[in-house]
């Protein structure tokens, strides 16, 4: 069974709004085993629309439908399915009831043109809107092939904010597709690693995971960071499972400390989770990253067991006076020095008795200072330095693009650093 | 003349990946007058494709295609277009050289698939791709129409690779489609408001741009924020410019000190500017922001001739350390308190000896302490102070929403606090 999504709405064929509502419906429509073989996005033009649904009844088995349920006249996902289907619309009294009631509570006479969101497809099934006015509609019907054989189509009519179409499909979709579709058993697998070139990964995985030819791998390449993704189906869950977990038990063997997460956790979770084990506390001086490390580490809830705080020590007065670094040294080596990432580390850490101490300090851009001790240095040069009380480390990076790319590479590799220190 | 979009990529059915090419592309077209009617995406299959490419062939007037154009045996965009439009493909010499020296240069053999990269459209030119090894491909051409009349039909094929595809839409076809759609002169304008209900926005906004009607008005509620952009087309640049900013000049009498920018300019932008003109600096120091405050604003290049830094002061004893906050306050009022923002507010600035200091602290959740002197307290609850030297404001807030949605909304207010003191 094939499935087409059709997204609904002239906004989303500007330049500003984006059909999302798609990816969450895939993600559902994949666990229950029907593929998505075509997305549409048309705006609210009754021709077009109803062509787009002609052609979607013709080219797939189950369409779904997102938006254009609402009250207005640019409202016309109802009229227009019913017309590519050759159906009649009804209008539902209980529903009309229901919506004169809605009106009735808050005193304001019903505009007529609302009526409309009681309008039902022949022979379809009305699903109940608890979070917004517009009800969804299932209907399970069939057409004549090219040789008049019957083919059976699933359409599907749901309102366009998320929120409500996730309730909607998840309370009375899934039930409907997962009594109608053949049994499935899904494992999933995600295994996550930073800073490593997407191709490495693959050479080195790609070996491995094409064996497992009944297991579908996908190498996504995120933000300084890669994802391993695994899916398969099963006569029983316990086979799904297993046999994902072997890829990616062989995976781990092959990649070893490169991945961070073999559980879908985050970098900045897997930190956490290692500084409380560990039972240590953590605190960061940043020059050029400007509170970023510190920002991605405080969006984790609970981190401030572990993590004590820092400094955004963007001027030099603030690095001598929150972080202990000496005068002396930022005029001799310059801010953007190993040394300096040396003196941040280490004196955020003496400064806040915390167990480890980081430092960033680097140029994001977009321009070279010509003036001053880093004069000349070139944008994207990067240390980080690693104090835990015992030994500091100093890492130098070269990081390439534009300044949002620079910071953020460079919070990773600080984060990537940590882990790999506390492993 | 209306536009359909084909992006072509199995990728972009799974829940994982999305087409973006689609926004930068209609944002490119509606610039040239002409409307994005369909998007469609489509996997990597023969059967699929072209018979998307024959409906869009039948619907649209300009087809432009991005993705599938490699050399793979998944890239099929070239074979299954000649396949729509009933063509053959040409193997172009030049090209098919240009690929082999390619490869010659980095000593490898080029796999016999390569070649179709050469493959061209019978009647269509080439777009060289300066930076990729997809050439694009421009067909100008007529089909037939239901009574054997002809139309018009432009048909672009693009790599996906969103640079590559956004280099030659704009070096080659942007001035293809200029010289053969009517003349236009374009004007926008955007005005910004942080803090506002778009509801409030369009029944305060909507009276004066609706008698606008030769102007498009879109408004788009953002993150904590509202955009008004404006669209107009005239006969010259001069009348087009000077409609969009009558309705502009009206809206801002209208909304006065709520816009923040007129120009396009971000907040943290619009912020920086202030400080700026006026020659002062900023410091913040923030416990449930968590470096966000500083992360937005150091996200500005050259930000460092005003913001001097500041403090992630998420455990109590750094609000002691680094903005000086009286132990006995943080344990007679709490550390999430109007007392404890004004004197991390007041700190922060001593301490680091700024023109103005903010303090930041509130309770971004999941949970509400049981125990110490914040014990009860809810989520959302959140309190900036704002020092300059004469004055200390403190600004309450009780924000809903998850965790993250509190830390950002608290770094807004924040912002927006300081560009009205500023303003």
């Amino acid at each position: 069974m094939i499935a087409e999504i059709i997204a609904v709405g002239s906004e989303m064929l500007t330049p500003h709004r984006q059909d999302t509502n798609s990816l969450y419906l895939t993600a559902a429509l994949n666990k229950l085993g029907v593929s998505v073989a075509f997305k549409t996005i048309v705006g609210d033009n009754f021709d077009h629309l109803s062509s787009a649904a002609a052609i979607a009844i013709r080219r797939a088995d189950i369409i779904v439908f997102s938006g254009g349920l609402g009250p207005t006249e640019d409202d016309l996902t109802r009229e227009a399915v019913a017309a590519a289907l050759g159906l009649t619309l009804h209008r539902d009294p209980a529903t009309l009831l229901a919506l004169q009631q809605k009106f009735l509570t808050r005193r304001i006479a019903m505009p007529p043109n609302n009526q409309k969101q009681a309008d039902v497809l022949d022979g379809a099934i009305l699903l109940q809107n608890k979070t917004g006015s517009a009800p969804g509609q299932w209907l399970d019907t069939a057409i004549d092939g090219p040789q008049g054989q019957p083919h059976r189509k699933i359409i599907i009519l749901l309102p366009g904010p998320p929120s409500e179409l996730k309730a909607l499909f998840d309370g009375e979709c899934r039930p409907r597709l997962s009594a109608v579709l053949p049994p499935r058993h899904i494992a999933t697998r995600l295994l996550r690693m930073a800073l490593i070139p997407e191709s490495t990964v693959d050479a080195r995985t790609a070996p491995i995971y094409k064996k497992f030819t009944d297991v579908e791998t996908t190498i996504l390449a995120g933000s300084a960071e890669i994802q391993l993704h695994f899916f398969t189906t099963k006569p029983t869950q316990q086979a799904a499972q297993a046999r994902v977990n072997e890829l990616a038990e062989l995976i781990e063997a092959e990649m070893g400390e490169d991945i961070f997460s073999n559980d879908g956790a985050s970098l900045e979770e897997v930190v956490q989770l290692m500084l409380g084990l560990r039972d240590m506390t953590l605190s960061v001086a940043e020059s050029c990253t400007g509170g970023l490390l510190a920002e991605r580490l405080t969006a984790i809830p609970n981190i401030s067991r572990n993590f004590i705080g820092g400094a955004v020590v963007y001027s030099d007065a603030l690095k001598t006076k929150f972080a202990a670094v000496p005068e002396a040294l930022l005029q001799q080596h310059g801010a953007i020095s190993p040394e300096v990432a040396r003196a941040l580390a280490d004196g955020i850490r003496l400064t806040t008795n915390s167990s480890i101490g980081i430092g960033v300090t680097g140029l994001a851009g977009p321009a070279t200072p010509t003036t001053g001790p880093d004069a000349g240095k070139p944008v994207g040069l990067v240390y980080i330095g690693l104090s835990d009380g015992e030994d500091t480390q100093v890492k130098q990076l070269q990081l390439p693009g534009d300044r949002e790319r620079i910071r953020f590479w460079a919070s990773q590799h600080a984060l990537e650093m940590l882990r790999r220190h506390l492993q």
